[in-house]
């Protein structure tokens, strides 16, 4: 029998060869919108497109071969999972998808800590859905690798937001100078909460369109006050229409509305279509997190203003991006 | 900060270099055993024993290698899924596997399209299992990548029938000059009803063995009257078998007939023995799509002639060789 | 068209090249720990140890690059199915992944010896976790392709037993001479019963210490004998807990224990928590199979001592081992 040697209880076994750590986000954990300056949007974004000129030119590289992702989903969200387990595959890398923590035996009375620190032993990092807010930060507090927050209750969703961004982006070629327009459910809408709070770090002016019942919650608007950006309420889109230059359009819940006559009235008043968007600028976009749910007209889809489904396309660049990054290889 | 480029609104951002677009099937959807001409079927064939050689003797190759493979199947199919999974890894490339669209949020009121299109953004081509007829061709109608129809209700399950068919090819070495005997439940069998569609391509005689109740269409039998294939019904198998190259079996379920006398009657009469395969030729070949639950019993299985599993096999070589040749690298 | 030849019925079409035979484990089912004997298990050792060299030293590596497995889990068991997975992938292997047998087609009335011979098709191997005693020994049966018993209910999972001893011989050195201390169920446990058998190949001696009703049971307690081990039980752990090299904690089921009153009490006094571990050893180890719900308080996670989480991480170590072993790789 070969002799056997105590291990060396190291803390993390899997550092990887070469001078990775001083390159930023290695090793971090991205849990928060408000974790990121400018600067680091920048970066970002500078790798995200690099990510996307390489998927078009080539489609697919080895930077992350043979790292392992765990996509850690306690709901589902199919289009938050495909994209993350796309972006990690077109990177060369693996996935282990759980999907269904409800009914498995990781479930089964078991701390979300717990839980965390045996899955980590099969991979290089976690991307977490949890219904719970603060999920994640806690998920982040015990795990030796890193955690990306996919989304924890009505707390925080970074990656869309930061797709949100980066589309803008791309799409206009820049964020400082341009007028946002937000329309629909604002009140409980986490998506524009969190991309309002990324667009603060820019030079822009934001419009608030909904329903009495549905504004932007009063302590976000005090918030970007106090980095002086102008915001102006409205609960109809014939003013501030033809001066946006991105129109974020999201969906009224049914469920939100006691008053179903009020919300019959509320939701149609909200709708988008070719008649619509008349009014708009040439260049301006019109975004969407998706799914809709007759919010945009179909007959929109093909208005090359309609930016929701390349948005989609963004989102995996930014993912690329992200893993790429807190890896240690972008 | 980078400037910004903002991007060219191309149709298909993921064109591959050289030139495929030449190649037969590049780009094309599969959707309906009626797209394949005599000619087309030659060529996947071909490829299909190209790849059998293939695994064969060396397992896997990297001829898909960084594509990705979204497997939508809106109600399960563990064989199909599987088959496809193992098709797209053995030839290098990645799948994103979506088995519960029923609970995820994808399905929450968005329309195939909106799906379809989102989920195009990850991958280079979708396999699509929907339980509603002409759902594929929805969905290739709005997709900018390729469809594979993986069953679409009781409409066509197209990759099915090539299965079968490339299976009658492989063991028997030819489908011309040969009589196949389909038998059970031929009334609401789409699996029998696409490989009648395709063998009428070819020289080839066709016995149907049902209960009465359970009868081929007589549209399909029109069908193929026009292409001048002989047909004959019987209700037992005692006089077609011994002429039979191939026996084709399939299940006859339970809900199907509704007097439950005729079924115990009818369902026993249509189970393939030992016994019943002593009038058979020595080269017959014994086919089901599986699963069966009775219909061939277990004692046939080490006869030589039972080719149903091998059938899974060549499943995976027809597969293969649609994928590769779907995605231009056949 | 091209001319089409018969295939050879051969009996393994994937046999690979070389002399990959000659290796012990090639093509061997994994069914129970009573397969292994002392010389196979250093075998198995030497080369999960190397598999933890290569993963510490360069994370991943295509031993089983184009090789593929299929998880075929019956029910749910997310650890498993992911360390599996993760072996698979660190190995540069695919997995085919099958989680809701129950509802799939599959499932739908087909036998299990089916079910197999329809996925080995697709795949290289096949882990199969079942509910039923004895499933995998019945696959394996039919199978052309390896099984591995990821699990048969009340039966054998013996890849944990595995993973348990080489816990204790890749943190202790060794385990000849080592005293062993079993607590908790140990009726019930599989996860006890698999591992006392395979210590009983060393020279240790086990303490069990376990409230009345959940007795190890007498059977095994013979069989031990038959080997010479010394075996002392003990309702307590005080006495036992000092000489202890190895504490091996396991929950006690809710359900098992009728009075609950008699549950409230047996249960809270088989706690660890940092004061218990005062009178254990400095070099003893904490072990527990995980998930834990409350046996192992959460303050005993940062005592180097507690070794259930590094314990995970061997896991994956030994499960690698055995994917390249059975196939022919190591």
């Amino acid at each position: 029998m070969a002799t056997f040697v105590p291990p060396v209880r190291q803390e993390n076994p899997y550092l990887p060869f070469g001078d990775h750590r001083s390159a930023p986000f290695y090793g971090r954990d991205i849990l928060s919108v408000k974790q990121f300056s400018r600067q680091d949007l920048d970066y970002i974004f500078g790798v995200a497109l690099e990510m996307r000129e390489m998927v078009q030119r080539i489609g697919t590289f080895d930077l992350l071969k043979g790292k392992i992702l765990v996509n850690l989903f306690y709901e589902p969200s199919t289009r938050t999972s495909s994209s993350f387990t796309s972006a990690m595959e077109r990177l060369g890398g693996s996935v282990i998808p759980i999907n269904e923590v409800r009914f498995s035996s990781v479930a089964k009375g078991e701390s979300l800590p717990d839980t965390v620190r045996t899955l980590e032993c099969y991979a290089d990092l976690i991307v977490l859905r949890h219904p719970e807010v603060g999920a994640s930060a806690l998920a982040a507090q015990y795990a030796r690798k890193p955690i990306i927050n996919a989304g924890d209750g009505v707390g925080e969703h970074p990656t869309q937001a930061l797709l949100d961004l980066f589309t803008i982006l791309a799409e206009l070629g820049r964020v400082d100078g341009l007028t946002v327009t937000m329309l629909g459910d604002l009140k409980y809408g986490r998506t524009v909460h969190s991309l309002a709070r990324l667009l603060s770090l820019y030079q822009v002016r934001l419009n608030y369109v909904s329903p009495e019942v549905l504004r932007m919650p009063p302590e976000i608007i005090a918030e970007l006050n106090e980095n002086s950006i102008p915001q102006a309420e409205y609960s109809t889109l014939d003013a501030p229409l033809p001066e946006s230059d991105v129109l974020y359009v999201t969906r009224i819940q049914n469920e939100r509305i006691e008053d179903k006559t009020v919300y019959e009235r509320v939701n149609g008043a909200y709708v988008i279509t070719p008649e619509t968007l008349k009014a708009a600028k040439d260049e301006m976009i019109v975004m969407h997190p998706l799914p809709r749910v007759g919010e945009i007209s179909m007959e929109v889809d093909n208005d090359p203003r309609a930016a929701y489904f390349r948005q989609m396309e963004y989102g995996l660049y930014v993912r690329m991006a992200l893993l790429a990054l807190v890896l240690g290889k972008a």
